[in-house]
């Protein structure tokens, strides 16, 4: 083997604001070790289908621009590898000789992961296998929380914000769709930005918290007769006690992406739905609802400063916690146990059986059930990690 | 006559990011002049119902964090007032001894204005009836542009930014609907922060290029096979040659608002509708659609710092105007001639008359009908509109 310093980076799964500063931590920290560092193009799909681009020649200016950029730059996959397609990965790492395999991606990509490292384990061949861990559902396990994830709560918090006086000015009821498959956190970001009692989201509905549609209707109608108008934060993945989708029942027809799950945004159905309910049995006239979208995760401008810097430091982290503990990982953020002390994080290793597979949702200590509302215990768990260049509003009326 | 310095502001329409600059420069000018400054709640529907608040005693420190705060700080009304409406409106200004009558809205409030100034004229009775134009769609004529739209353009402009560097990870069709009942330009402000040629939005559709389905069809087809992925931007009034909106005819059950207009935003079904036919006419598989909402409005930290400062300037300079033009009017921002020029704005007084009823729309040589794209001259009309402060950012694959 001529050199045992190849190193391999790819980026899996749905795309953040951010997922490009974890990209430039790991450069930066391998081009400290002059490896030869190489970019799989698409995720593990580029490594079937042999799209590779070597990174080594990529400027500092340029290093610099790509971290406020969107968007995955290496370019991402929705597949999900059978083990066929991992053993054929495998091969093709063993192959290019490469050391150190680096996935940034969400539980997917652990789990891909887990399952090549232990093939080569197997083989007796040496490679590292890294995830650097993304998400903006903050759903992964053994994590305080998951870079990506504050840039998309500061997006859904501005947007509720302003949301709250554009329906303080012209009453009604509001209805924005949030997105969140299972975890409600996205959701419940809403929350943030409010100053006053009064002020919106009035209600918060998250999977945690089984969906009847009676008390969606009569916790609007209660908000609507106290303030005359009623903004409400819905996740796409609301859910009644059995965990069935409320989204699939009302769907006529089902699209599944590659995972296996159905398809929840790019569709306006949820929130149209849900808006019909309440001018036809409420008798509300001014009901509107919008599904927020794909800008969650990309929007450009709404990247929180605190996510930026610590999805860069995960991926400088990685590297470094990749020389001492020659195993496979994941990078992680050590849990907080008190949210009111001052917001300081740590770098950890997590095993990648730890995370793989795993969901995690909502504390019940961070949302009030019967309030349709967050407690003072998620905000002050989240609103560090938006951080604090937010600005300041308020009203007159 | 006690007190012939008694001052009125109201606000109207859909509110902006910036109406509150407006009124805030209103405030300040008129507070010099230590006038009595009342305002009217809802706009021309708390003048009704007899809904006022004293603006008097609004402190400095207010004033400086309602400037960036988002809505209408006093409240807006989407009535659409008849002749009883505003003969009662005319009665009750006169009651209450109202000099000046700042009314900051669009069209509407603009033709409101221009009726009740006529009545005022009619009886001699001395009344100045002030239009602060504001506007997120742009179509108010004799005036460059309107404040408000800066800010939405800024908003439009940054979410396809980020949009394209996502679908660029992943590749497919994406479909954004953008508000504009007539007029193209936040539409067409999709286009301002593209770096390179395969940037998206790929395509442009605006109300003022009739709309076909089948060659929305092949221009996507187009785009896709040439870069794997189509980003397009629509208006949600796109329309045939007939002027016939193309949403009026998919939609199964028409809205109607106060103004008799068909509601196109706060549903998803144009988007749903448009990403559907492409799914199945063009066999493509990974078609989003988002339809992009209120938050074009009102989004919180999306304001560019160029429309800030016009709605501000353009309330002072209402003031202003009003001590040596003793006549009812509109304040304007003067068009521009020279787009290539250093970006330059002049405060004038249009006549309620020219833009009451009246609406603009793109003009030809901002449009290149055939590609479905913007031209340069609409880029130098609208870039400098959005502000310098936007994020830089790159691609690398």
């Amino acid at each position: 083997m001529t050199n045992r310093n190849n190193i391999l980076i790819a980026q899996g799964g749905g795309p953040t604001n951010v997922i490009n500063q974890s990209l430039v931590g790991i450069l930066k920290n391998e081009k400290k070790k002059k490896s030869n560092i190489i970019g799989s193009i698409n995720g593990v799909n580029g490594i079937i289908n042999n799209k590779f681009k070597s990174l080594n020649k990529i400027s500092e200016n340029d290093m610099k621009v790509l971290r406020n950029t969107p968007g995955a730059a290496l370019g991402s996959t929705r597949d999900k590898p059978d083990q066929k397609y991992l053993t054929e990965i495998y091969k093709i790492l063993k192959r290019k000789n490469i050391s150190k395999f680096y996935y940034i991606g969400g539980n997917d990509s652990s789990d891909s992961l887990k399952i090549i490292s232990n093939f080569a384990k197997e083989k007796s061949y040496k490679l590292q296998c890294i995830h650097v861990p993304k998400t903006i559902d903050n759903d992964l396990v053994l994590n305080d929380h998951t870079p990506g994830f504050g840039s998309a709560a500061k997006y859904v918090a501005q947007l509720f914000s302003g949301i709250s006086y554009d329906v303080r000015s012209l009453p009604g009821v509001y209805i924005g769709i949030v997105m969140g498959r299972h975890a409600g956190f996205l959701t419940a970001s809403s929350s943030l930005l409010r100053n006053n009692r009064d002020d919106g989201p009035n209600l918060i509905f998250i999977p945690e918290n089984p969906f009847s549609m009676e008390s969606f209707l009569m916790s609007i109608k209660k908000e609507f007769l106290k303030y005359g108008r009623c903004v409400v934060a819905v996740s796409e993945g609301i859910q009644n006690t059995k965990g069935e989708l409320f989204a699939e029942k009302i769907k006529k027809k089902n699209e599944f992406d590659d995972h296996g799950n159905i398809q929840l945004s790019g569709s306006g159905m949820l929130g149209d739905y849900l808006a019909n309910e309440v001018k036809k049995k409420l008798k509300i006239s001014r009901v509107r609802a919008d599904t927020l979208g794909y800008s969650q995760r990309c929007f450009l401008g709404a990247a929180s400063e605190v996510d930026q810097l610590e999805a860069y430091q995960i991926g400088l982290s990685a590297v470094n916690f990749s020389i001492n503990f020659k195993n496979s990982f994941s990078v992680g953020i050590k849990e907080r146990k008190n949210f009111k002390k001052k917001y300081e994080i740590e770098y950890i290793i997590n095993s990648l059986k730890g995370i793989a597979g795993k969901t995690k949702v909502m504390p019940k200590k961070f949302f009030d059930k019967k309030n349709y509302d967050v407690t003072k215990d998620f905000i002050n768990y989240c609103k560090p990690l938006i951080g604090k260049k937010i600005i300041k509003t308020t009203s007159i009326i």
